[in-house]
C-alpha cells in the first residue's frame, strides 16, 4: 500500500531501511526559488545524529545528506527534491538466532504477520533510522517557511524522562539547544544525565515526554473537518517511532477542567490583532490556528531493545528468551526532539500552502470594514 | 480546500451545517453486497441522538437518516452511498448581538479569520451536529465489517468526567449500553448524574475521557510509516469536536515506564496464534495490529457554551461579554462515545480493505513452513 | 473503492443512480465568499436537460437542483457544498427480461462482473444521468472562476456527428448557443437535424466529436509530471460516458506533422506578454498553460441503446436477443457538450487554486528584471 | 505542488532532471514477496535506452539502475522501492545564448512562467530523460503482475510515423521486438528507416502513433466514475512527453460509426466466459475491463528540437532565432513505446490491487447460481 507519504501539498515520501544501502526522502511540493543546500539540511541532521553523546546510541553514522534533484544553482526549482543518506555503518554480524526470533515490543512480529517476510538485520523499515530522512526533509520545510511565512520559530524539548520532569518555573528557552537532552533548564541537565546513566547500568530504558512549540504561526491556517491543524499534527507525531500519545494545549488534563476554567478569553491587542488571556487551546480552535503558540506534546515509550531478558517466540512458534545486544538509546525521546520539529514544520508549511490558494482581499481581518 | 473526507479506500465525506437544510455523509468505497438499510443506520443515530436524556442537550432532533444512493434491494451496490439527515429543528431567534460576537472557546473567531464569513446561527460547520453524519456512516462501516471480518466488536465508554473516574476493578462490559453515560459500572451511574446536574446548576460544564476498544481485529492490519493504524486512529479521534488528546495503550503513562516494564512478552497460544503477557501496546506495534484488543483513549475539553459570562470581542474589534444561552451539553464527552465508535469502525474497515488487496498464500503465518 | 471524486483542491464527488431517489455532487474546496445560488446552477442544468428538443431523449426530468449546504446568505462559506437533484420521473415497468440480460455496448455486464449485482432498472451508476450532477457542480466552478480569475470563457460545441462535420471557414462563436446541436454554424443546423432524424427513423444512432475551448486562461497553470493540465483534462473528458478518445491541440494529427510545421513560434506582444504564430499545442506545453486558448476535443461513441436487435447473453449465460426500447438519444454527443464544459471548468479552477498557493513576487514574468 | 506521483495503491513518484546527478522513482505499494532484481529492471531500461541505434539520439547513457531500498534477499518487502539512475553523461558546454532563450515547442517558456526559474542545461524536469525512471518502475510492476495475475502480456508498437503506416493485414506480433521501430512487420522496417534518415538529413523530425495492448486482463477491473480504467490509462499516456491524443478501441473513429456497427455483440464461450463478436470498445465498458484485449493508442508530436531555425524570444523579451543543436531523436515515438508499456503495467496492476480488496465469493461470475 502506498502509505509512506505525508502531507497534502508539501508531500514527503520517505524510503529506506536501517541496513540497506541508503535511505532518504522524496520532497514533492516545495515552492520554487527557496534557498536549499546540503549544508542547510546537514545542520539539522547533525542535531539528530546518533553517537554525538553518551546518552544516545554509539552507532556512528555520519548521516551525510546528498541532494539528487530539485535544486539548481542553490534554489528549489519547484520539482521533486530527492534527499539521500547512505548507510555507511552496517556492521556484519551473525544474525543466526535473532533472525528467527521476534523481539518483544518491536514491530518484528507484526511486520512478519503483515508482509510475510523479515529483515533480520535490524528494524528494517520500522527502525528509527527512517527518521533521519524526516529531519533532512524538515530542513527543506524550514527554509520554505522562512521565505513564505517569515517569523515562525519551531522548537522542541523534553519535559519528562521517566521520573525526571522539568520545572516550568525555571523554563529557559535559550537553554534548550545547549544540552544533550534539549531541556529548558541548564541546572537540571546533570540530574537527568545521572538518572539515565543509572538506567543504562541497570540494562534498562525509560520513556519520555516531548513538547514542540511553533511561535509566530498566523491565525486562520488549518482546515475542518478531517484536515484540521491538530488532526494533522496528531497524525504527524503519532507516526514517529515509539509514540503512544499526543496532546494539544491542555491535552488529557482538559478532562479535569470546567468550562469556566478552560475557554481562553479574547481581547483586542494594541497591534489590532486578538490576544488571549491564556492558551488552554494550544493555539488551535476548531482545527484552525488562533495566532497563539501552537503547542503539542507527545509521550514516547521506553526503548524495547534492552539487555534484560524477555520471553518471546520464534518464526516457527517455539519459545525463546531475548536479550537485545547492540547499540540502543536508553531513552529514544532524546532523538525524537528534532524529528518532531521536522514534523511540525511539515504540517505548518503544508497548511500555509493550502491556505494561500484560497485567501482573499482583507479576508477574515477583524476590525476591517464589512 | 478539500478537507472534508476521511479514509483511504473506505472514504467518508461529511457535509452540512448545524442550521442548514440538511447534513449528511457521502460514503465511497463500501464493498458491494453488504446488507444496508435505513433501520440499521438509525439504530446508531438513535444511540447518539441529543434530547434522549437530561444529561444531553434538550434540542430535539429526530435525526432521521435517508439513503439516497448506493443501496439497491437492501444491499450496497459498490457505488457511493449518500446519507442525508434533515435539520428539522431550526428555532428562529434574534441573532443580533451574537451575530457580531466571537464566543470564547469556539471556532467562531478562527473560522472568521480563515474564511472571512460567519454563520451566526450557530456553530455552522464547526458544530457537533456534523458528527451525526459520522455515526450514520459508521453504521455502514459496521455492516461491512460484519461481512468482511466477522467477529470484530467495537465499544466505547467514558472512563472519566471531571472528578468522576471509573473503577477498573469494577469494569463491567455489559453495563456500558445500560446507562446514559456509557460507563462500565452500573453502580456509579447515580454519582455521575448527581455530579453533572450540580455542574449544570452552577452554569458550568466539564471535560471527559472516552475509551474505545476494538476486539477481534486480525493481526497484520495497518501500514507503516504514515498510514499506521495508530496514526489513522489518532487523526480519527482528534478530528472529533473538542478532543485535545489521544492515547494508544499506555498513552502518556508510557513516559513513566521502564523498558523492562513496558514491552509485552510473547507466547504461543494453544490455537496456534501468538498471545501476549500484557497489552501496554494497545494492540499495535510499529503501526500494525498484533491481534490483541486495539485500545484508544481521548480527552474532550469542557463545553465552551456556558451561562457564566466570559470576555470576548466583536467582529469590529470592540470588547463584549458573552453568555451562551440555548441548549448545550454540560459534558460533550457523552455524545462523543458513539462518534468515536464510528471513527474506530472507519479506520479498522479501511485498513482491512487495504490489506486484503495485498495478502498472499500463508503470508505471515507464524509456525507455517517457510 | 473510493473512485467517485475528481480534482485535487477543488474536489467534486458525484453520487446517485439513474433510478434512485436522487443524485448529486459534494463539492469540496470551493473558495469562500463566491456568489452561489440555485438559480445560477439551474441555468446550466437547463442547458443540459433532456427532453428539451426532439434531438435528445423524451425523458422529461425537471432536474431541479437544491443546495443543501456550504452556502450562507448567497455566498460559499468554504465548507462542502452539497447539490441534490431528485429523480422525479421513474416510470415503473416490467423489467422481467431485461433484468436478466446484458445490453451490448453497455456497462451492464462489466458492472455485474465487478460488483456481482445489477440495477436492472436502467444504467444505475453507469447512466449518463450522473452527468447532471457534474453540470450543477460546474456552475459552482464557473462562479469561483469569475471571482478568482475573471475573463476566462469556456465554451463547448460539436464539430462532427457521423457524416456531418462543421466547416471551420464558417465558424461562428456566437451561433453556438443558438441551436440544439451547439454547432458554430447556424446555416448547418437544418442539415444536422435532418441527418439525425433519418437515423432515428432507421432505429439507429451515431457518434460525435465535441470540442471545448477555454479562453483567457493565464500562462503558468498546470503541473508536471502526473498532474499536467493536459493529463487532468484527458482524464476529465475520458470520464464522461461513451467517450473513446481525447485530443489536445493537433491531437492525432500531430503524428502526421514535421517538427518544422508543428512547433508554434514565439513573439513578444505589445502588451508585454508572449504571442504565438499558431496553436498546434492547444495552449499547453509540458503540461503547463501558455496563455493561448486551451483546446480539447473528444469522440463519443454512438448510443448503444437502439431498436435494432443485437445478440447478447443473460446472467445465467444463455443467449438472448436485445432490443433496447425506451427513451434514448440517437446522439449522446449533444448532451455531452455542457458536461464537457463543466469538466473543463473543474480542471482550470483546480489548477488555478494549486498555482495560487505557490506563486511569488514577479515569479515567471518575462521581461522582468532578474 | 505534489504532482509527481502516479497511481492509487501502486504509486510511483518520479524525481530528477536531465542534467542533475541522478533521477529515479520511488515505488510505493508493491506487494511483498515479489521477485525483484536490478537485472530484471535493467532489461527494460536497455530496451528504452538511447544511443542503441541510429534512429534514436546518440547520447550514450548506460542508464544503470540501482535498487536502494524495499528489496531484501531478492524479494520486495512491501516497503518503498527506491530506484536510482545516475546521469553519467553530462557534457559541459557553453549555454550562453540558449540559457536566455525559450525553445519553441518546448516547456522552457511555460516552466519559466510557472516557476520563475530555468534549468538552461536542458529540459530539466520536462526532459524525456524522466521516462527512464518510469521504465525501471515498470519492470517492478511487470514482476508484481506476474505473481498476482499471471498470464497478462503487455506489448507496445508503432502504427504510424509521419507518412509511414503499418499494414494491419501483415500484423506480426512476433516481429515487434525484432526491429528498432517496434513495428509488427519485419518487411516494412527498411522503408521506415529510409524515411526517418531522409528526415534527419532535412534537419527535421516527425510525429508518430503508438499502440499498446494488454492481453489476459481479467474482466471486472476498473472503477467508475473518475477512476475508470480508461480514464487512468488516458491520464497515464497523456503524461508521457509530447503526447497530444489518446484513443481507446475505436478512438476518434467512433464518431463516424452507427450504434448498429459499434456495439460489440456478446456470446457465451466454451470455457464459460463471455466472448465478443468484435472489440470496438477496446476491452473496456463503463470504465471496467471486459476480459478482451485492452487496446490504447496515442499520438506523439514531432520533436521540437530541430536544426531548422525557428523564431522565439529571450527571458528579457527580445526576439531570438533558435536552432537546437545537440543529440535529439527525429521521432520520439520510438522511445515512447517502452514507456507506454510501463504506464500500462502501472494502471493494470493498480486496478488489480484495488479490485482484490473488494472481491467476494463467486462475485460477478456469469452462469453462477444466484
Amino acid at each position: 500500500m502506498s502509505m509512506n507519504s505525508f502531507g497534502h501539498l508539501f508531500r514527503v515520501t520517505t524510503w529506506g531501511e536501517s541496513h540497506g544501502p541508503a535511505l532518504g526522502a522524496t520532497v514533492d511540493g516545495c515552492p520554487p526559488n527557496v534557498a536549499v543546500s546540503e549544508e542547510m539540511l546537514q545542520h539539522w541532521l547533525d542535531k539528530r545524529r546518533p553517537g554525538q553523546n553518551k546518552n544516545t546510541t554509539q552507532r556512528n553514522e555520519p548521516d551525510a545528506v546528498r541532494i539528487l534533484s530539485g535544486v539548481f544553482e542553490g534554489k528549489s526549482t519547484g520539482t521533486p527534491i530527492q534527499l539521500m543518506i547512505e548507510n555507511t555503518d552496517q556492521r556484519s554480524r551473525d544474525y543466526g538466532e535473532i533472525a528467527q526470533t521476534f523481539r518483544p515490543g518491536h514491530a518484528d512480529i507484526t511486520y512478519f504477520q503483515k508482509y510475510g517476510n523479515r529483515d533480520y538485520r535490524g528494524g528494517g523499515r520500522s527502525s528509527a533510522r527512517e527518521t533521519a530522512a524526516r529531519v533532512a526533509a524538515g530542513g527543506v520545510a524550514r527554509e520554505a517557511l522562512k521565505s513564505l511565512a517569515p517569523g515562525i520559530e519551531i522548537k522542541g524539548y523534553m519535559t519528562r524522562m521517566g521520573e525526571m520532569e522539568i520545572d516550568r518555573a525555571r523554563f529557559d528557552w535559550s537553554a534548550i539547544d545547549q544540552n544533550d537532552f534539549w531541556i529548558p533548564d541548564a541546572a537540571a541537565v546533570q540530574d537527568w544525565e545521572d538518572y539515565l546513566q543509572a538506567l543504562r547500568k541497570q540494562h534498562d530504558s525509560v520513556g519520555a515526554v516531548v513538547e514542540v512549540v511553533a511561535r509566530g504561526v498566523p491565525a486562520g491556517i488549518g482546515a475542518p473537518i478531517y484536515g484540521k491543524l491538530d488532526t494533522d499534527l496528531a497524525a504527524a507525531m503519532m507516526s514517529i517511532n515509539a509514540v503512544k500519545a499526543v496532546e494539544i494545549g491542555e491535552g488529557m488534563n482538559a478532562a479535569l477542567l470546567k468550562g469556566s476554567e478552560n475557554a481562553d478569553e479574547i481581547f483586542m491587542g494594541n497591534d489590532g490583532a486578538p490576544v488571549y488571556s491564556s492558551n488552554h487551546a494550544g493555539g488551535i480552535l476548531g482545527g484552525i490556528s488562533t495566532g497563539q503558540d501552537v503547542v503539542i506534546r507527545f509521550a514516547v515509550k521506553p526503548t524495547s531493545s534492552i539487555l534484560t531478558p524477555r520471553q518471546s517466540i520464534r518464526k516457527d512458534g517455539t519459545a525463546a528468551e531475548v536479550i537485545t545486544k547492540g547499540r540502543h538509546d536508553p531513552c529514544v525521546g532524546i532523538r525524537a526532539v528534532p524529528v518532531a520539529e521536522a514534523m511540525m514544520a511539515f504540517v505548518i508549511l503544508d497548511h500555509i500552502l493550502l491556505h494561500r490558494g484560497q485567501i482573499g482581499e482583507n479576508q477574515g481581518v477583524i476590525g476591517a470594514p464589512d
